[in-house]
């Protein structure tokens, strides 16, 4: 028997290049920049960038934040590195110093721009197809000097609705990119589609796809079967095990009570490591028993520190053995689904938590 | 104007120690604890941990895990660590390094800490009384040896519905305590009560309270009104205002659709830095205008860098200007209220993201 008390978190960086690949190759030629804004997805942008780019050969790289930029330069030193939040006098010396190329989405944006060029760099414009978040309308485009129009190097767009493949917004917004860009910026370079739009078909790809969530695991076609392979696992030790009566309550404010006698235990893991608080009483882990996967419910609220699930019917669990909470057969979208929620954001919060013991792999 | 694109988070210290000291009052006499876990809720333990060592006297701190005390321990050298999870082969080298103290909550950690003890080092001993998740129960302590039970220091336990003032289970956990306790641990001080059972009256305090959310200004009394001082403030940039027309769509998924003509606002913030997606055409942001603080609400699904939300009653408002994302008047409890959670888990979410301009204030 093994006495353990830390989370595991292993991320497979072989199995996440070969995403990379497979979505590059479903790319056709267009460009496959990695998105590893909000560190990586949480998962450790340095790390994941140093490894596509010498692994798998990407030289073109989107953060969201300059800082997030800065951070990654030293491991990709001759990519191009997009900042998706644009610049500003918070982010204005993190641009400079690494070579950084803002998506610029509006007028101020622009202007401040203009008044603080870098030389060598030319921004991307981003424009406004249906999404309604960041992006020049067309009302600005119209009034836009051709002086202005000619500072960029590429137009971007982005997608509101391309993880459903039969969603009018696709179409619709396919049109409003073409139109747009074929009127405004006719020569340049243009991108518009995320992992999910890379699987809407080629008259999607333009000159670059911008490869994140897919790339990490998360299936962004959830209308048919995961193409990608798992990057994340977690595991965490059985605390302890006990009977539970018939009767008793489990966890905070009382929210499960046994109606009959069941056999408990405590995991620990919790949402202070990302765990959603969100599946308690519902979301499920996992333990395996030789060749058996065996299924728990999560029963009582998720604590910070802590789940705890029924474990009546798992055979000879012990004290120290390891509970599955994330792994092939029940993944981030999985958790996503039944935490209310989409895997993105579960993927987002689990690997900035530093009590897990990380693990790469290869 | 300024251009911006950077959320804010700012700590309040001196706020913090007040709430220390507020509850240290409130304790009569029974050491308070700070407990400083999950990174002292995302906030930062060793700024915090060495804050209330140097500037509130506080000698007795709780965390979680054996590698959170040790990352504290150069901040509060002659401090006491109890660390909630217990010791492990995973963590035995921080409590060794560290001098740490286990708590102690079930027969195989005992057993490991026999096998391992680290001289001067007498343990906690966590016994179960009505939450049902970690700690000895009864038929064990009943088979325990005297030797055994002379190994620890202090008998702890926790509640589960100390934030429920009428909740029946606070009195039969404080039977069930004092019974347990009186039966087999007479001589040893006792700790019950987190933040929450601090407010519930003089028997529940023992020995010592161990206090966490309250001193970061979580209303742990939610019956009443909160009594503690803000701690967290958060805030980010406007990073685009437009126009909105009748029949447009907004965000992922097209969850928003514009009723007549309205005014948008793209703040510069999401799940990636925190904040819950399920505030998705829930959740409220605030604007100033002079002196008044103008409600805005999110529409649309929060995504992970941005939120987007109605500023058509919102005067005056310019690209570059900061929304109010959690503030005294829309506080970490409120954002979880309206999340479908508590301020806790939104707590421990958001200290963690490194894309925080984080300022530290007094």
């Amino acid at each position: 028997m093994s006495i353990l008390t830390r989370p595991i978190l292993e991320i497979n960086l072989g199995n996440l290049c070969e995403n990379y690949r497979f979505l590059q190759k479903l790319a056709d030629g267009a460009v496959a920049a990695a998105v590893v804004k909000d560190d990586a997805y949480g998962l450790g942008a340095e790390v994941i960038a140093a490894k596509l780019y010498n692994d798998a050969g990407c030289r073109s790289f989107f953060v969201a934040h300059g800082i997030e930029g800065e951070k990654i330069r030293p491991h990709v030193a001759n990519a191009k590195i997009y900042v998706l939040q644009g610049i500003g006098e918070d982010s204005l010396e993190s641009f400079r110093k690494a070579e950084l190329i803002p998506v610029i989405a509006g007028r101020e944006q622009l202007e401040f721009w203009k008044e603080h060029r870098i030389p060598g760099i030319k921004p991307v414009i981003q424009i406004e197809s249906g999404l309604n978040r960041l992006g020049f309308r067309e009302h600005e485009l119209e009034t836009m000097s051709q002086d202005d129009r000619n500072l960029f190097s590429l137009v971007l767009s982005h997608l509101a609705c391309a993880d459903e493949k039969g969603h009018f917004m696709n179409e619709h917004q396919l049109e409003n990119f073409n139109r747009l860009r074929q009127k405004y910026f006719p020569k340049l370079p243009a991108t518009l589609s995320a992992s999910d739009g890379t699987f809407l078909g080629k008259e999607y790809l333009f000159d670059m796809v911008r490869i994140g969530a897919a790339m990490y695991g998360i299936n962004t076609a959830p209308y048919r079967e995961n193409q990608m392979l798992p990057v994340v696992k977690i595991m965490a030790p059985v605390l302890e095990i006990s009977p539970l009566c018939r009767g008793e309550f489990v966890g905070y404010s009382a929210t499960y009570r046994a109606a009959d006698d069941r056999k408990i235990a405590i995991v620990s893991i919790g949402y202070g490591d990302g765990i959603p608080r969100s599946l308690s009483n519902v979301g499920k882990i996992f333990f395996r028993n030789g060749g058996k996967i065996c299924e728990a419910r999560i029963i009582g609220k998720v604590s910070m520190d802590n789940i705890i699930c029924d474990v009546t019917e798992v055979e000879n669990l012990q004290v120290g053995d390891m509970a599955f909470v994330v792994d092939d057969f029940y993944t981030l979208d999985d958790i996503g689904r039944d935490a209310g929620t989409i895997g993105y954001e579960v993927l987002s919060r689990i690997g900035k938590n530093t009590r897990f013991d990380r693990r790469y792999t290869d």
